[in-house]
């Protein structure tokens, strides 16, 4: 668990679509972010208040998260300066870079010296059980899709916004690096290794009171060739009771794969649900969240329509509506 | 790799189960067994000639593999003393046991000082691509079960054998510890990293002649709540052209999970078709292995026949009856 609240730190980064980390942390958890450090050239800002490091720690931060990509997948010795100068004033490091924080000499040695922790979130911080497959109590809704990169995150904390707008008891749980970075907590699913996948699921969505609602984020596809093992561990670690259907209607092939067609939105339910029913018998589909973000309103209205009267489901985009319909579906 | 031959290893194998990697080694691979080194008190026996280190070492052998499972998951002084010898003389070492040979100081330094190598076949020696899903030349047949440990290595090590016999062009590809053993080289599909599997098995089954099968190791279950993600990455990295179903029938659920019901054979072979064509539309179930160890003769030949009446498929123990009618029905 990452120690909040955070100073996002923006780095250099060549343009506002970079810092997508610190832009989920500002959209999804305001709350924990004191404010922003910018350097010099840096294109991207969250409209928070920008800090030095002494002043993030003055109004309480614990963690310098690194909230942009930086160019080439390395750390460059303009952010190793950055870093070092963090933990000296006493901020723990956080990141999903490709290349590991932990992996700088010079900043493993002054977290040690400093008693700082390094979190690179795409490394598993702990161990995982087999799964043992037993149903547990509270409720679980995971987002499964057409395809990767598709809108499931966003989808599951819309909906736990939702939720907790209208009081109730929702969790959102991360299983990807941003989503880990945006709550300081989940699994690290793409990097657990193959035979506790499902296993660090159900770690991640224990018993939990009966009107509560876990949203699972989502991984993958179970029609993505490189990774649907991924997808099918978390449905069957996540037991979900409740599905959302997650497509990005202008797609024209898989993600990374030019010689695959997205199945159909009703293939996925199918699928989907027979592979669910094998560790929840009661699971139901029970919305359907479009990303429409490429398409012009009115197009995006008439799709979301077609499609709620071909399904027979609630059909939103999110982004657009809010997810208010998908969770009122779950009940 | 696995430097070849072997000498087998079986310790103070307190009884010849306890054997089961060198039985297979023995069985599957003879001619890579120059002999055998056993301790005092051991109660297994492969009928081959026993061997001092020194003797084995004269007689070619290139590698001391533990072929027996050690009591209590950790490893004895008394075979550390053994194992130190036989880097002393020359040998590398390989085995898959739970604790790991390179975790033992003593072995680790003297490896590098004699320049050997060790082998923990549980930890992949190697990185893996992502998959691309691409379509490759040659053809691959994988086996499916309705539960894990249900004779699915059996099954594909029988027909690697039955095709070698018949002059035709065939690999058995291991993706366990025990098959790594047995053939010196594989994926240790269970210990890859999530995001890695696919891609591990299309690198172990790549390219090969039109008339060339690999016979692919099977893991899991897509219906087994622990394990079915390594299940499916391997059948969408494998993109199998044949399917075999495999089944145990007195088993009342499945492995670890009491709560669970196998499923029937149709729901295997339907399953598995669908998740298979996703990426080889070709694709066909093609035979059915049943593993009826714990069967009477009688009765294992009529639940044969029922099971070849109902599913319309050739039906085989290739325990009881080699494997020649499932290779037979690839064509």
């Amino acid at each position: 668990m990452i120690e909040t609240p955070y100073l996002l730190f923006l780095g250099d980064a060549p343009d506002p679509l970079a810092a997508k980390v610190a832009q989920g942390i500002r959209d999804w958890r305001p709350e924990l972010a004191v404010g922003q450090y910018r350097m010099d050239g840096c294109k991207a800002d969250m409209g928070l208040p920008d800090m030095t490091l002494a002043e993030a720690v003055e109004k309480g931060a614990k963690t310098l998260v690194v909230g942009v990509a930086n160019r080439g997948g390395v750390i460059s010795p303009a952010w190793s300066a950055v870093l070092k100068e963090a933990l000296l004033h006493g901020l723990d490091l956080a990141a999903g870079l490709h290349a590991r924080l932990a992996d700088v000499p010079e900043l493993t040695a002054n977290a040690m010296a400093h008693h700082r922790r390094i979190h690179d979130v795409r490394v598993p911080p702990r161990s995982y059980p087999i799964a043992d497959g037993r149903r547990r109590s509270g409720k679980r809704c995971l987002a499964v899709g057409t395809d990767c990169s598709i809108g499931k995150m966003y989808t599951a904390l819309a909906m736990e916004r939702a939720m907790r707008e209208a009081g109730r008891a929702a969790s959102f749980r991360a299983t990807g690096q941003t989503g880990i970075l945006i709550t300081g907590e989940g699994v690290p699913l793409d990097a657990v290794v193959a035979d506790f996948m499902a296993g660090s699921i159900e770690w991640l969505t224990p018993d939990n009171d009966p009107d509560h609602w876990d949203l699972i984020e989502g991984q993958g596809s179970l029609f993505h060739a490189s990774y649907s093992g991924v997808t099918l561990a978390l449905i069957h670690g996540g037991q979900p009771d409740a599905l959302i259907l997650c497509h990005e209607p202008t797609r024209s092939h898989m993600r990374g794969l030019p010689d695959y067609k997205l199945p159909s939105l009703e293939e996925l339910r199918d699928l989907s649900l027979q592979m669910a029913r094998i560790v929840n018998p009661d699971v139901r589909v029970t919305g359907v969240s479009i990303n429409t973000a490429a398409m012009h309103e009115e197009a995006a209205l008439e799709y979301l329509e077609a499609i709620e009267k071909r399904l027979g489901l609630p059909t939103v985009d999110p982004y657009r509506q809010g997810a208010a319909r998908l969770v009122e579906a779950l009940d």
